[in-house]
């Protein structure tokens, strides 16, 4: 998607990031709602556009390296999604507060976290010590579409 | 349970919607909390007063047409703690910020966000704009009392 | 850990509660992020240091009593966080807002809320009336290291 030109899109540049468009809302919920100064951003999969990419059950369909590419993918989405709201600028991010993941797994699968770390170390390379947020990391039986990773996400903007 | 007079208490009559009576504290913890401009709503469940109306899980249990009943039945009660925090006036009501959404799932049962639609419709029937929100939909494996769905909400109130 | 004496520290000691160390933060997330009045801290688990004091399902591999301890342990886990965040001065928790309680569980085990209650009565032992929250107590079908419980909150700060 577009972003204007600024601190973090000069930083995505150099990652060789490039945000996906931002999913259009499903139903009767929204990607994102701004409150006061904080951004909620819905429960986001790793998709590009409508195309699923890592589908299934980590530690059963796909390894922990898929599920950390998983992550990272579902979290460039909640990046969209944010920057749709700020109309691109997401130079007005003040802090990553919070990121929720859930992690479609295998019975008795417990790598949550490491799989988790997939979106986590990418808000730290984007925004560095403001990337830095608290999380929680858990198992979900199934997720919708059975999406492999599913996260939503807090953040504090200017 | 009984409402102001106002916008939404006559909208809400128009749809035929009666509000369920709040579900009294559990336990040491509470309906809703209001922080600054923000309600956080405990997890509800789909009940009217001391009954559970839908027990079990979707795609097992229950059709997912049920569970959707489930899921509008569930955010009803959501809106009666709102409403007990805002005295009986949901006109305070400024933006159905987030709603988290928990479907009591058989095992491969992956259409948790077709079963939220029902939570997501009505907070805009019922709203109008302002009801359209951040959403997550997600499975669980059990829930409390063997209940179908559990919601919780964020609302942003005046 | 070391807090500074204050209303809370000495209701703690009254209660012959020390509160764990803060776990150190194991990734590029965070114990707790503070923005505006409010300190949203990270999934904890029922650990002392390092060591997990109560592994695997409840309802399988602990009972619902254990259970509680260990979401009271978990709870505890919470509140250094916030601790660490206040510079050890608990006195400045103005309302706990929202306990969200996952109880690692045996399939068909429905008493989450039951096991979560030792995490909420801890609450109010300790900070009375604001110690009040709202709640979701739900099942996870696993968690991370196979911790029984994990909790994450978010409280009001002066």
């Amino acid at each position: 998607m577009d972003l204007r030109d600024g601190r973090i899109s000069r930083r995505l540049a150099e990652l060789g990031i490039e945000l996906p468009d931002a999913a259009p809302p499903a139903a009767n919920y929204i990607g994102a709602v701004r409150t006061g100064g904080l951004i909620s951003v819905s429960g986001q999969g790793p998709v590009n556009g409508r195309e699923i990419l890592f589908e299934g059950r980590v530690g059963q369909d796909l390894s922990v390296e898929e599920g950390q590419q998983a992550a990272r993918l579902t979290c460039l989405n909640v990046l969209s999604q944010v920057a749709v709201e700020l109309d691109g600028d997401l130079d007005r991010v003040r802090r990553v507060v919070r990121l929720f993941g859930l992690v479609n797994s295998a019975a008795d699968f417990d790598q949550q976290a490491l799989v988790m770390n997939g979106a986590s170390d990418l808000m730290v390379e984007i925004f560095g010590d403001i990337g830095r947020h608290a999380r929680a990391a858990i198992s979900a039986p199934a997720l919708p579409f059975n999406i492999s990773v599913e996260i939503d996400g807090i953040f504090a903007v200017a």
